[in-house]
């Protein structure tokens, strides 16, 4: 039997026990793994130090060694997050509905854990132990595969959190890592449908398409985000280039940063040279047609690859439109669904780009960068859908939650 | 440009179109739909006679025949359920849940359509109507691909359905039929991610196997059925009696039907044979074990695949347990994660079996034959669903649903 195989089928013969645990219990597991990471600091940040250092031979960017990088104040980082998990409400085991039919059944519809989740990420450490809590605290076991480049802190990581689990008598297989990095293992995933209830990837464009391209199992698809921002006509001129530059400079390198500035030629010709300083000021680089360069020699003519792209970076395209239906036409034709946010004062173009816009997250007046569970209130968050299935948008504890209707009778049958 | 990906491409389109239509515009077309439906029984009918003779000449089942076959009454019913879903409240638009952040933000969670749905289903003319009916109370386009035994009929159907949404103005495109009936053609509906939003196979376990594992485009998998009736130690004997008789004979073709009874030995000891009387007045045939022979010498010796049949007929298998753990254990083994019911007059049993046993709907004393969405209140359902993702058990018109989180601000930045 396969790694993989085998430690999924030991996830589901676990699932009844991991459902049936109390929020006490479970929020003392969390209590006790968060204490353990930060007990075992010196063996992570060693395990971690062999990653870095292999990650450097091979020549890995910055971004992904940043990112890989831990230090006694990330792994405190996530030993908090652990314990900010504990203090959210439980989701399992509440009534969401309540239906008393006239034949006299009630039938009651509860929160249960959805049962193994498999997490599909690149080379970022706190994913492991961000999913192993999240799952831990909606009574799901966790499957993750991190990547190659972060086995040895994962490893690290996770037998850690083992200990904890087996101190508070939970099995130890409710967080389990795949330690074969191969591409070949993480595609032995895709098809375990008797075993995985959900898949879910984080990470960039191309994992995420390869996954709920191949994966017969259920896919929770996550974040890629070709955000825009729609200045109408109307814009109140310093609240427009406050939105632009925060939604694109805060924070270039995620999902729900701005890639393409829609600008209704009206609000352009008045007030665009302003804006262009501002974007010029904090470094931006961009991407348009013949009639930006009029407006900024520094420009770049846009392809049309362009509209498409998720930067990720301090690039932006820019696009002049004639109207909210011009705007929300192209944020069709590119648009992938995530946020989208219009500066407006003209009430009918704001809903008209609210209702007609097709995204997770629609905004007015503010910035895309919202975009977030943390933001949004939930506390915690396992990835950013933009799927329509399930949950859309930011993902707190709910969407790692499925229902169950009870029903309760006196003898009932059918007539 | 295929049939299919024609047809997929103008339905997505429309999309907006549909998402926009007032309630009142939508409970118009059902109603005209409907009309529409019995002024063209003539033709309808005639339609239904080809596919009918055809066939009863290519030897389909009686069964199939019988689902398959149009009669004036039928034509009726189909009409009723397009007035009963005009008469269903509209999700769409609902503000779900408003969030008011500290930041001044309101954030809130509106129900908005699917896009497009695809629907794979077998030869039943009236799943046709249903469909595009529910489809389009939530504004979403539908693809249907009927089966080729039923391609006349539904081919005059959706033809009625398309002239009655021209007549009220709808785009026609609303509700489209995909001709060609070959395998490939369905094939290409499994990967057109780009266009459709979800899939509902519904039909039998071959059918939605297949298209669970080949497709990408996200799945609502429907209704396999394998459910059991434990009677427990404690059961009331009538009760228990007739729970089962009604679980298994009352409409034995259909998913909700019980496939297996589980009986506590002592239960067994004390009542066994009237339970056996009843059931072979109903014509019921049993397999079991050695054990049952002993009680009935008409049993049939039950081999491994009888514990994970779903008979859809006058069949039953039977098995002996000695706990409520044991029974759980049979169904986790063998269930299909549909209905599942306990007869018992103990609380503790009962809870364990509620909530340890992983199903879309469990059962205390009543028959499992109330997994439905008319009997669970929502006025119409578009299936069962048995996974745990987006919709679990029966599925009504918020099943068709998504959602939008709509945020408004007054120039919020992200510090």
């Amino acid at each position: 039997m396969s790694e993989i195989l085998g430690k999924a089928k030991r996830a589901k013969e676990i699932t009844y026990q991991l459902a049936s645990l109390s929020t006490i219990q479970k929020n003392e597991a969390l209590q006790v793994m968060a204490s353990a990471l930060e007990s075992d600091r010196d063996a992570i940040l060693s395990a971690n130090a062999v990653d870095v250092e292999n990650g450097r031979a091979a020549g890995q960017t910055k971004t992904l060694l940043d990112r890989l990088t831990l230090t006694d104040s990330r792994i405190c980082d996530m030993a908090d997050g652990l314990r900010q998990v504990a203090e959210l409400a439980d989701p399992i085991g509440e009534t969401i509905q309540t239906m008393d039919r006239p034949n006299g059944l009630r039938i009651e519809k509860k929160r249960v854990p959805l049962g193994v989740i498999g997490i599909i990420y690149e080379a970022r450490p706190n994913v492991t132990v961000d999913a192993a809590g999240l799952c831990l605290k909606t009574g799901n076991a966790v499957i993750l595969r991190g990547s190659s480049t972060a086995i040895h802190s994962n490893r690290q990581i996770v037998q850690c959190l083992q200990v904890a689990l087996d101190q508070v008598g939970f099995p130890k297989e409710a967080v389990q890592l795949i330690e074969d990095t191969s591409r070949e293992a993480a595609s032995e995933l895709f098809t375990l449908n008797e075993y995985l209830d959900v898949l879910i990837p984080r990470g960039g464009a191309s994992l995420i398409k390869t996954v709920v391209e191949k994966a017969s199992v259920p896919v929770l698809e996550t974040g890629v985000g070709n955000c825009h921002v729609f200045i109408d006509e109307s814009a109140d001129v310093e609240m427009a280039r406050s939105i632009a530059i925060n939604a694109k400079t805060q924070r270039p390198s995620v999902c729900n940063a701005a890639e393409t500035l829609l600008i209704h030629r009206k609000w352009a010709d008045n007030h665009l040279p302003t804006l262009l300083t501002d974007l010029h000021e904090h470094g931006v680089e961009l991407f348009g047609e013949e009639e930006l360069l009029k407006w900024d020699s520094q420009a770049t003519i846009a392809k049309e690859h362009d509209w498409a792209e998720e930067y990720l970076d301090l690039k932006l395209a820019v696009k002049f439109v004639d109207s909210t239906e011009d705007a929300m036409d192209h944020i069709r034709t590119y648009g992938t669904k995530h946020s989208e946010a219009i500066v407006s004062e003209t009430a009918e173009h704001v809903q008209d780009f609210l209702n007609g816009v097709d995204a997770a997250a629609v905004y007015h007046n503010a910035s895309t960068r919202f975009t977030d569970g943390f933001e949004f209130g939930f506390g915690a968050e396992i990835g950013i859908s933009t799927q329509k299935l399930h949950a859309r948008g930011p993902m707190g504890l709910e969407a790692l939650t499925s229902t169950k209707f009870m029903i309760f009778g006196e003898g009932q049958i059918k007539p």
